[in-house]
């Protein structure tokens, strides 16, 4: 059971700026893409879909950069995973060729059942909740001031 | 969010079998193939996964043919789904190059309590009732009598 890796980076992408507390300067995407591992390629498009989402805002120029948008860190994860991901099957019910027991199969209800019991589990944690406590200081320190590689 | 294949056969196939009730011909492999929609190699692995799983058994000689191994109705298909998807991690957190926020990562434990409520969703369904109710005779009339074609 996997999300895609699409989800996987945007997720990384939002924990990585949630760290910013504004007093530090803010990444590039390529020093993001260094800092969460992945290529900048990918990064890239993530932003863009995190833009379009609202969940991230990029400043031009100097001192310019990436950070949530406003009020982000109280998006839901659950909200932001379920439109990354859609509400599509988990298994490939109407894929060609589509499955011959579709017209009568309980299992599919079932799975969507349990696909949404796995965002409503995600729906109360916010952007924000994914570093707060103990791990918000110690990813600061992972990852502020550490300037990536791209 | 997606199963594997592999899974999503699998759990065809289990259904496929779950509409016989004994007084119908046991079908081959390669008729379960057929019926399922899916590549003969492709189904045959699935079948030697689920017998190595006490879901399935399979008769040779004439006569012979798949059938779910007694008692296998009741098999919870949260059980199933477990064993064939594993318990690894939804996204990609320790896979090369790995995640470096994995250290002091709170998402990580979200998402496993997401695929725990996912899993536990599946667990009082059996592979029986799939296709107890209205859904049984149709799938019966779709699939049985009907020669697979390899």
């Amino acid at each position: 059971m996997r999300l895609t890796r699409f989800t996987d980076l945007a997720l990384r992408v939002a924990m990585r700026l949630a760290v910013l507390d504004g007093t530090q300067e803010q990444p590039t995407a390529r020093q993001v893409a260094a800092d969460v591992a992945a290529p900048f390629t990918h990064v890239a498009k993530v932003v863009s879909r995190l833009r379009h989402a609202g969940v991230v805002e990029a400043r031009r120029g100097r001192g310019g950069g990436l950070a949530l948008a406003p009020g982000a860190g109280e998006i839901s994860v659950g909200w932001l995973v379920r439109e990354l991901e859609g509400i599509g099957d988990v298994v490939g019910c109407e894929e060609e060729p589509a499955c011959p027991l579709r017209g009568e199969c309980r299992l599919r209800g079932e799975l969507r059942k349990a696909q949404e019991a796995f965002y409503a589990t995600l729906d109360p944690v916010t952007i924000g909740d994914l570093v707060e406590g103990p791990q918000g200081p110690v990813l600061v320190r992972l990852l502020v001031g550490r300037p990536g590689e791209a």
